[in-house]
């Protein structure tokens, strides 16, 4: 079955000074409309809440996740539906009767991208305010258990090994197992796949998890766990100072660098 | 003398079962808030733009790109002082007496992020729309001048080297001298910074240049060449196929993976 996030293109393969024609994968790239439809004072009411570029697929979890980790969606009992809408890339969300999304953050202009869950937050001071989890304990994790998880995160890049484009996420537990999987050109989308899929399932807060990216560990990556409740983030890319001081802040373990038998922890502790 | 876009940390370096203490270099990530003021109708009025998690240093320069290459800003003789204000965290630009500044591209939200340049477009047709730029002519370059690029590149990756967790950007001549390079946590803000530090000095369009990135090509990086002029961008990642598409609307030359005397043409021509 072809995989729907790659598609193939005519390229020309330059080696050297030699050069010829051929075929390539290349990862899907469409831009993605997430829209909320909810009823204020008996009156429906209608708004987009974002445009991300994002790869094609798993389109509901992705709205659901980032919803979720912006701290507009608290429940997946909120959601009445989530479906296309008059295009495959414009998501809507449904709210349920009686439920209610906080429109004074809409109206601060909640706005996404592929990887980025900041945007909108007008002052730099919200920043912070947007993560209104309380510190959990930090969570005890072994070095034999993160040495076994970048290869079973390859296992599970399908669209990346093709095209070399996408980022991964996966959820595991703390037997080395994967909960859930995603890719996606943008590394925040594929933590916001990753997370929305269980949102959905009502399995938040993921307090038995460990978040593994592809990527580097940036200030909304950690952000996004916390939300989500998840005490142990590895990247196998660089950590930054900012997410280094959030995952202190909520004792959060974050581990850098995690390859070949190897990584760094910056946050947290590990046994 | 100390690079001000790193930092040290103290991190616990993990090999199989052993373990030592010892210090790291770390990529610095703050947020930055770009605010705009100008006059209207003889009354002053100051906006927040965005807020953006970049790497400090050339934040007039990211400043300056951004809105550019959002079609806010289109000369630099409409910025009349462009400061930090307040805190090394917040830029803003005093547009010229008589400049004026779309308004309604202001209300229409636009806002950035780290690696994001199509936030707050709030409808997908309006993506497209944001380059007005007419198509040019394909710039002919050849296979020699680009397999030189990737090394130049990382020879300006001061940063990266420390850390591993900084982008770079860099613009060429046709001779294969760099013009400008940046270092930033966000891919996109690098570009921005390169593009920006030559539109202040009244150098756009930058019609005789190559840009190169460290990351992968997607529609928003071809997005900002197109907005600057650039005809060629060269990354050493993968391409999206939003980018082939836009850089072949606009005949801009695209190619990727260019590394070890090896890249792939998507768009346009090499000879």
């Amino acid at each position: 079955m072809p995989n729907p996030r790659i598609t193939t293109v005519d390229v020309t393969r330059v080696t050297g000074r030699d050069s010829a024609h051929g075929d390539d994968s290349v990862v899907i790239e469409e831009p993605l409309e997430i829209r909320a439809a909810w009823t204020a004072n008996g009156e429906p009411r209608e708004k987009s809440i974002s445009v991300t570029m994002r790869t094609p697929g798993d389109d509901a979890d992705l709205a659901a996740g980032f919803l979720f980790t912006e701290g507009l969606l608290r429940s997946a009992d909120d959601v009445e539906s989530l479906r296309h809408w008059s295009s495959p890339n414009v998501i809507r969300v449904a709210l349920s009767e009686g439920a209610r999304i906080d429109a004074s953050k809409l109206d601060r202009h909640f706005y996404t991208t592929s990887s980025c869950g900041v945007c909108g937050k007008t002052s730099i001071e919200a920043l912070r305010v947007a993560t209104t989890s309380e510190p959990y304990q930090s969570h005890p994790v072994t070095a034999e258990l993160i040495h076994q998880l970048p290869n079973r995160l390859q296992e599970h890049q399908e669209a990346f090994r093709a095209t070399g484009g996408l980022h991964a996420a996966a959820l595991f537990d703390f037997t080395g197992s994967v909960v859930r999987s995603r890719e996606d050109i943008g590394r925040h989308n594929a933590v916001d796949k990753v997370i929305g899929s269980l949102f959905l399932e009502r399995r938040t807060p993921l307090s038995d998890t460990i978040l593994m990216v592809s990527s580097r560990g940036s200030f909304e990556i950690v952000q996004k766990a916390i939300v989500a409740g998840i005490p142990v983030v590895a990247s196998v890319g660089a950590p930054s100072t900012l997410a280094i001081e959030l995952a202190s802040e909520f004792h959060l373990t974050l581990l850098g660098f995690v390859r070949n038998e190897r990584f760094n922890v910056y946050a947290g502790e590990v046994q």
